[in-house]
């Protein structure tokens, strides 16, 4: 740890001009707005099969998940796609399409999926134990960490063969998921 | 102001298992996670005219831009599209579909914006001086405040009479409005 540099302290208040509270350094004044963050992932596909990562890391440890991970800055979120996939399965993609946007209150979170064609022999990462490549049966459907999982998988199901269509947004009835 | 309650101390170092540096606090090792921000913003139309409102306020004061603003937690990206109208233009709307998705990494955000069709008289919010709708030879092209108001105005032109199509992304060759 450095040493440390510049106290800050923060307190919960509504700023001039706003109309919800805000983390407001009570020193400085500095406003310290938190918002959503995006989480950019990939339903990789080659030969008809579906690129999975068994997830090394918490949450939902030892569960199958699709690549995917937070935007960091600086990236667009076709570059925060690619990377998460080379970070968690070392997978060269070319990107096809954007295949849903999901929002996910709860937990502060637009997720952002593209389709896109697989382009090299996926391996784990650091964040992965292993990889598959799932038949569309394969998949392992009671083992997916999470709702968005099952969402892109079904999604990218329904454009198989298609172009120029528009994203998926959140399944119907799914609001006991993301609220 | 509120009385001094936690004090929070940050420095930037890189976190064990990670690749960058953080905002780490010297005091109890909370990692403060800096990403992208969501804007959410509509282009919305009635009777072939285009909603557009002049800012109140920085940055870009005086200048003409398209509802839009920061996603809030506890938000979906329709909602904050939604809930951005109505705070710059009292503007209630039917979103149509979504129109683009643009990274602009050297400001941290991306931004999404939707096509809606606008349901009542608009008039200005807090945000705004004013509110207009512009048929396409009215908007006020060098008035505009933002590269991708452009971009969706653009981009909402290539959409008419069109449904189910694709969102748009950056337009080609504008990386050195964004990088």
């Amino acid at each position: 740890m450095s040493d440390t540099k510049t106290p800050i302290s923060f307190a919960n208040e509504v700023p001039p001009g706003e109309d919800r509270e805000r983390r407001v350094c009570q020193t400085c004044g500095f406003i310290d707005y938190v918002n959503p963050r995006v989480v950019t992932g990939v339903v990789a596909h080659a030969d008809e099969r579906i690129l999975l990562c068994r997830r090394a890391i918490e949450p939902r440890r030892g569960w199958w998940t699709l690549p995917a991970g937070f935007l960091e800055l600086g990236e667009s979120v076709e570059e925060g796609a690619r990377r998460e996939a080379m970070e968690e399965a070392r997978a060269e993609l070319e990107l096809e399409a954007m295949l849903g946007v999901y929002s996910i209150p709860r937990i502060g979170q637009v997720q952002v999926f593209f389709r896109a064609r697989l382009l090299n022999e996926p391996s784990p990462g650091p964040e992965s134990t292993e990889v598959m490549l799932a038949s569309w049966d394969d998949i392992p459907w009671k083992e997916l960490a999470f709702p968005s999982v099952h969402w892109a998988l079904g999604h990218y199901r329904q454009t198989l063969g298609r172009t120029g269509f528009a994203p998926f947004g959140n399944p119907p009835d799914t609001d006991h998921l993301t609220r």
